[in-house]
């Protein structure tokens, strides 16, 4: 039994030369599980003459030609490992077109342009997995396909993104800024030159539509997704989290609101404090993981290596031998349950219509009657106080910091009492909010440590 | 579109109960997934007449002939909730022979008779789903055989019996004894009248055959895996477990050694000192975790519930979902990827063999001399001693404690040491014998928790 399935990978960066080595390490098991070979016939490659690779690879296989390579008759599955959504666009379209299938880990190409290559590929008849792009090595895109396949989920809290939790967790085990821990991070190889990305939320947004589009059956506009970076967190907000029995980590969180199948989807992207009895406070380093609640499991959660070279490779080659399967079977490109879920439109909760807690500092003056101020205010949008700290050292220098857990309050009416609070005289530097996980019943019993 | 599965339940007990509710609850979600309806058409049960059920059901459905029913021509799944391994073993079969699909819960019958019903479904060209069988609603086997399809696991420390993992989690936060625990969670419904299988480790060893043969291709003796129940930890243990940074969890532990496709495998089962920063150091209450250490990934772990009524039925019906899109793609039977991996023979490495490291406590007379007398014996067979507490309390009631941390060493020096020092004049009782997960290296670095 020698068959074979011929597989062109397009880009031979870390995760193709991952996919390559793994080829290589696992070849005997990968033949035994899919009985067949899964053999690597050609490698597109930005310049074919770079003398340094991240893995040696066969000179002859390697190409400078995207296009001529997606549609060749010897190649069953084209591997997208571009990245970005141009150059990535046209060739997954190209290699559809041509009737090949499709493994990618461009969570970018599937967030802005998933319903238009799942249209094609439907319409062509091929498969297009991507497992690579939620989680990496961890197959959170299979377990909520088909190991939940008979369930709802209703809620999703995520770390997504490797970088901001590397640099969040290395802020707080050693209380440094973030700006010199990004730049070792880089220095280090651990965070991209340009971070933007990672660090803005873009990469977790990218992600967390893809999560939305399986759970809940819905395409998103990842513009419309909130997003924060994790840049608005300062080592003083660590100690404060600590202090009251949380830490702070860099989450996507979503929520089907009103009828199980319509109602109104809540997404969003932000650091996030969350009680240290979570699971996912455990969760350190580059490590991603994800926390599901679903109508009959309860509680699940997903945990493992969101990124690197053979981490992500495990995931993109373990799609390969699904499609083989599928080939040999002669149910590839079946409407099995190889898509997301049809689409259609629900609504997505706008910003200020969120309920949550919040986390506020306030870097006021040191004087009496500013505590009153604030509480007035605050009180006034209805927002009611859980605890408050007023840092009085005396020895401190201004600003003086009031910070303030409020209980669930609605993210309008927060963000209209902030600015009225930061026009006051009293006021040194305008107002941090970082929100927190959960409703306070959640906090209070739902633990995932129990 | 009215495409309809027809089911055949075995047994109305408490995942059965849950099948039925779930098929109802997600009706809609299920139609849209499987582009099918799933049809429960019979129940069978032990006696029809019974007043009382989980679940209220057409009483049509209802009936005491499990031969015939596995065998109607109506019926395209048969679902074996009936526990055991006699009944459940004939009815299996009966279906396979009749050429019926099958989801089962059921570990015993797989762990016990696995072989022979994996190549009567061969033969038959049958499917046999087992998602439930293992951590319950969490999708452990899609993930190994799916999602880590391209890895080659290494090691394995699963929490996969919830009430063992109750009731040492009750131990760890009350300190009471175990007898009482136990006698509270069988009045609560959370423990069998019964407990052996459960608190004996006997239903995580026939959890662990069935992952050892998923992920080393091998199939074992379940009577041959070294086995201790969780009633040998006492409220005392526990508190030395945290003095030094550990929690007792009720480990399954499997590795691979050697060569990858021949090597020995080590596999027990038996409550175990882990470091608290270990994710599975957080996984409370009955609540079931699997922690996967694999060549490519590196460490994965999934969290979730391990029984209970919706959990189950949600991998069960996960399951008929599968069978359903296969039946319809006309692949269902096909060898895809559903039936563990061909069986090899591989050698089991014996308990005497296994290298680990010890938590040992002995109850000994207070009286000078006594740690000289228990080091030597220790030395002499080469346990090497990482820690020991003498618990010199003046007004303490003999036995006083000696408890002892060793470095790793063999199990059969250990328990040739144990021997001899039991014999002593100085010991007042048996020692005890607690194993500790990991290597020194595994406890020093690679923490689940970073």
């Amino acid at each position: 039994m020698t068959r074979t399935i011929g597989i062109a990978l397009l880009g031979l960066g870390n995760v193709g030369g991952g996919v390559v080595k793994l080829l290589e390490d696992n070849a005997a098991a990968i033949a035994a599980r899919l009985g067949a070979t899964l053999e690597v016939r050609a490698i597109a490659v930005r310049d074919v003459d770079k003398a340094k690779r991240v893995v040696e690879v066969d000179r002859g296989l390697l190409t400078g030609d995207v296009e001529r390579t997606v549609a060749r008759a010897d190649i069953d599955i084209v591997c997208e490992l571009i990245g970005g959504t141009a150059l990535a666009k046209r060739a997954t379209l190209g290699a559809i077109a041509a009737g090949k299938h499709v493994v990618t880990a461009n969570k970018a190409l599937l967030a802005e342009h998933g319903a238009e290559i799942f249209s094609a590929a439907e319409a062509a008849g091929v498969d297009v997995y991507y497992e690579a792009a939620v989680c990496g090595g961890v197959p959170v895109i299979r377990v909520l396909r088909e190991g939940l396949a008979s369930d709802r989920v209703e809620a999703l809290h995520g770390i997504v993104n490797g970088t901001s939790n590397y640099i969040l967790t290395t802020m707080t085990e050693t209380r440094r800024p973030f700006a010199g821990i990004l730049a070792d991070a880089q220095a280090l190889g651990y965070a991209e030159a340009d971070p933007t990305l990672d660090i803005g939320g873009g990469d977790a947004a990218h992600k967390l539509a893809i999560l939305v589009n399986l759970c809940f059956g819905t395409i998103v506009d990842v513009t419309a997704i909130p997003t924060d970076g994790i840049d608005v967190v300062e080592p003083i907000d660590l100690d404060y989290a600590d202090k009251w029995g949380y830490v702070i980590k860099p989450l996507v969180i979503a929520r089907a609101h009103g009828d199980p199948a319509s109602g109104p989807i809540e997404a969003r992207v932000h650091p996030t404090l969350i009680p240290a009895s979570w699971l996912l406070a455990d969760v350190g380093g580059a490590k991603n993981a994800l926390y599901v609640q679903s109508y009959a499991l309860g509680p699940s959660l997903y945990y493992g290596a969101g990124a690197g070279m053979l981490p992500t490779a495990m995931s993109v080659v373990s799609d390969m031998i699904e499609i083989g399967r599928n080939i040999f079977a002669r149910v590839a490109g079946a409407p099995r349950s190889t898509r997301p879920r049809p689409a259609q439109p629900r609504p997505l909760v706008a910003l200020a219509d969120i309920r949550t807690r919040y986390y506020l500092r306030f870097g006021v003056h040191d004087k009496p009657g500013v505590l009153g101020q604030l509480m007035t205010i605050l009180g006034a949008h209805r927002i009611s106080i859980a605890q408050v700290v007023q840092d009085n050292r005396t020895a401190a220098p201004e600003p003086v910091w009031v910070v303030v857990l409020t209980h669930e309050a609605r993210e309008g009416d927060v963000q209209a009492a902030l600015a009225e609070i930061n026009l006051l005289d009293i006021v040194r530097q305008p107002a941090r909010l970082i929100r927190i996980a959960g409703t306070s019943a959640d906090v209070a019993g739902a633990s995932g440590a129990t």
